[in-house]
């Protein structure tokens, strides 16, 4: 018996298989792919194998739930959130820090994700990719704009006393309230409206409050 | 035939009956329980009716559907959003606008809301309940803010050339983020925390963005 035939009644033929780290991206785009289309109900393991070319043996062997699955193409997909490059300015790194939040909200991730949440955070799997996201996601963005904050408290930008934990909830915030109430969009110039009436006039120096 | 005999079978016997504004606000409040409780999808009719001591038909006579009969019920029960008193600075306006919020997001429509409106979301009732949320909730809160700014800006209290419109959704977009990533709660001092850490420095006049 050769290998072809040791294979899942509904794998494809040995000439068309990926392996590994292939497969898998493969198997992760079609999740998202189908996340985006159909939503997260309608959602089968069936339809993800046939969007990635693939074998629904080919993702049981992997993942035991479309909730396992979803977890792991998440975990590879969402954009990471490392360090944000000193830029020179309070400006320029918070505009940095906003485009690159806005950029992942249109990331095949983001869009996924915005498009299902509602219909995944309806269900019991809920909990855990919102426990996913706050890893991955928010605490994360949470650190960036702390270490942004503390580099403008140095170069005098940023007024003394600021409650880093709180403000740094403005920015995510202001973004997922623009989706909630509009439509869904983003507007490409909404960072920089965000930074120049926002998050500057907050940040700021100078007079006490009124 | 008695009218008591023309009524539905479900229909509780003549005494117990309540009439006109009394019984819709029993059902109402009995919808809002019961979506707090059980949550959109496994809401029912009958499950409203038997919360509410009434028949089925009673409903049914009013209200078409379920998705109804949640409009209806959200329509009579959302506090009403009108004008801010003048509280002689922007501290206690703005205060007195948020923490307004944060008594309606507890209200029994607000905590119904919160508790289902994923599942709502999710459906296809869900664009009908958040175009009543704009027009109920979010486009006067809007206005109201506008009101408190337009009273900062004639006191000096607030910088010129302030952008109201995108200033306006600070408040309810962190008040929004706070349920969706802290389990859901708004601790009592959250909107003076908001006030002061992130309304106040946001509006304040003086030296032009660092």
């Amino acid at each position: 018996m050769t290998s072809r035939h040791k294979s899942g009644a509904d794998d494809p033929p040995a000439a068309q298989r990926r392996r590994g780290d292939t497969l898998r991206r493969a198997i992760f785009d079609a999740t998202l792919a189908q996340l985006t289309s159909v939503g997260w109900t309608r959602l089968t393991m069936e339809g993800v194998a046939a969007c990635a070319q693939t074998g629904k043996a080919a993702l049981y062997r992997r993942w035991s739930s479309k909730l396992d699955l979803l977890v792991a193409a998440l975990e590879h997909s969402l954009p990471s959130t490392g360090e944000v490059p000193d830029l020179g300015s309070l400006r320029e790194d918070l505009l940095y820090v906003l485009e690159r939040t806005r950029n992942a909200m249109y990331s095949p991730a983001g869009c996924a994700l915005r498009a299902a949440m509602d219909e995944i955070a309806a269900e019991h799997g809920g909990q855990t990719v919102q426990t996913l996201i706050q890893g991955r996601v928010l605490d994360p963005g949470r650190r960036v704009f702390v270490q942004v904050l503390e580099r403008g408290i140095a170069r005098g930008e940023v007024r003394g006393g600021a409650d880093a934990a709180l403000l740094a909830d403005v920015g995510p915030a202001m973004m997922l309230f623009q989706t909630k109430t509009n439509g869904g969009e983003i507007p490409a110039d909404y960072p920089a409206r965000l930074v120049d009436e926002v998050m500057l006039p907050m940040l700021r120096p100078g007079g006490a409050p009124a």
